[in-house]
């Protein structure tokens, strides 16, 4: 089908263009008449205002680029851990919601996501996760409204969605401590400095603290955040032969790959060890026994992240603006009671 | 930073814009110098090629639309079932390999996909899922190259990427039957006329019939893709007080449902009940004990799906293809054998 112009519209009307596009923008009052006519034009032609060319004129291509990491440079996207599928469904809901579309990548170190975000003329940008200081430097070139989620990125340029990474840990750490358990095993992802890694380690060291326990470096394992490393993790556990009983895991996949792990060893949870998880993934509560975990509102983040992101490209001059949402424990069954 | 158009770059270098093109596009031969000269502009002004305007003249936007089924309609995207994140993943990928960028939107009952596949110039559509007849009759209008993934469409406007429903729930329920139980459940999601799961009944009951065994109406239990339903399918199973000792569920994520609800009610698989599921997602190697299931490989499928579309998005002319990929058993140790 031979898609229909703006110009078709004026001839098939017998207006000007401009009229056509006065009439359907609503800028400039027009004649209920010639309005009534450039409707049935619209109509008869089956005319779709193309929001590619919009774009081009306007910078308002009802396009908002999200950036996910990747697992390796050049791989998938990191859907194996299903934080990134509920945020993205989330953004992607609220962005339909307002009009928006959004465009998903994942980051190559060989492909500048600022190029993209310019050919695409994206009206702005939702970042997941932490990057390389030069990626921020760099993307701000951009001068599009950019939120980060889980981001401990300082430049003022941005807007933040978080949680408390910190104290999330802490409380996790701190429920372990009160079930009796003493020697409490940390399993990490890759620790950054001033990544969210590092900082559930953190949480794990205040509460120990707290309890005038000693941080034991030996207690920290530290690997990748997907199910095959809390696999590894667990096997390094149990050859290092320590008097731990509980685990606390940075995140949810962590913790169930690390139950495999100790199950394949013939160990069970919560038998012969505590385990509890960090983020409350939608797996977590149908794991038997269900996992005992943090839970952050990853719909809600990815909610506020649209929000925040529309308010800055509706208004530019607005301050940057930073969110931290709430944290609770989930308690179910993957932790002992010692006392 | 004011963004360099064509016209920009023509000034710079001293020629017409139309030989800039000529010389960026390579369609008509321009002689070196000049092209230099015209490198050398591109790379002062840092002049960036406009996907959306390739789009609005060449109908080459570089923009792919993947359209995944809702819930509920007005709801998020089906990610919480993670066949749908697996699927994207690797569609992202493979597309992003060959320079193209998708756009994910769950199709709403109140907006037209025509509509935006208008609006966006999209250069292609892969579609995952069933949907109304309607919508495939709507969808065909757009005249663009679209790739069905998981339907028994049949028209032939449509290339198509599936497997073998029947046979997977065959193999399934052969398994089980093989392991020495005879009273088999079924659990399904909706069962539609010409949908997936009205298929993976079919290979159940062959299954049945191939050890002649009578098929009973009261073992098939339908629900939803969920892990809700499966707990509250294995809720009316054991209320029916039936003499059932295995499960076929017809996806992975209402056998962990299933065997969540199982628990609950204090029974164990595989001690008390088998279980067996369909799709071998990635949490199936993981739960403890780990999931028996079929396995289809779907990172290939979403491959398939770009490779097919790209090859009739390159030459249209092309005949409908439909390609059927190979499905396999995974033993794990959700079933017991009772011989």
């Amino acid at each position: 089908m031979a898609r229909a112009t703006l110009k078709d519209v004026a001839q098939f009307a017998g207006v000007t263009p401009a009229t056509v596009s006065y009439a359907l923008s609503g800028k400039r009052p027009i004649s209920e008449e010639t309005k009534a006519r450039i409707m049935e034009a619209v109509e008869a032609l089956d005319y779709v205002p193309d929001l590619n060319a919009r774009g081009l004129s306007m910078r308002d291509s009802k396009l908002i680029g999200v950036v996910v990491p990747q697992t390796e440079p050049g791989d998938r996207l990191m859907f194996q851990n299903s934080f990134y599928s509920e945020i993205l469904g989330s953004i992607e809901y609220y962005a339909r919601q307002r009009g928006y579309h959004i465009l998903i990548s994942a980051t190559d170190a060989n492909e500048s996501y600022m190029t993209l975000a310019r050919q695409r003329n994206l009206d702005g940008i939702i970042v997941i996760g932490m990057y390389p200081d030069e990626f921020y430097q760099q993307m701000k070139k951009t001068q599009i409204p950019i939120v980060l989620i889980d981001s401990y990125c300082n430049d003022h340029y941005y807007h933040n969605i978080r949680i408390d990474d910190a104290y999330g840990s802490y409380l996790a750490t701190r429920y372990i401590l009160d079930c009796g358990h003493e020697h409490i095993a940390f399993f990490s992802g890759q620790l950054k400095e001033n990544g969210v890694m590092k900082k559930r380690l953190l949480g794990y060291r205040q509460a120990l603290e707290e309890y005038d326990l000693p941080f034991r470096e030996e207690y920290v394992f530290e690997g990748q955040i997907d199910y095959a490393a809390g696999i590894r993790l667990s096997g390094e556990l149990l050859s290092a032969d320590l008097p731990v009983t509980g685990i606390v895991a940075a995140a949810d996949i962590l913790a169930i790959g690390a139950i495999k792990g100790l199950f394949e060893a013939g160990k069970y949870v919560p038998a012969d060890y505590s385990v509890i998880g960090f983020d409350d993934l939608e797996i977590a509560q149908y794991l038997t026994p269900g996992l005992t975990t943090i839970h952050q509102d990853i719909s809600r983040k990815g909610q506020k992240a649209v929000e925040l992101l529309l308010s800055h490209i509706e208004d530019p001059t607005l301050p940057k603006q930073e969110e931290i949402l709430q944290l609770g424990l989930v308690e179910r069954g993957s932790v002992k009671k010692l006392k």
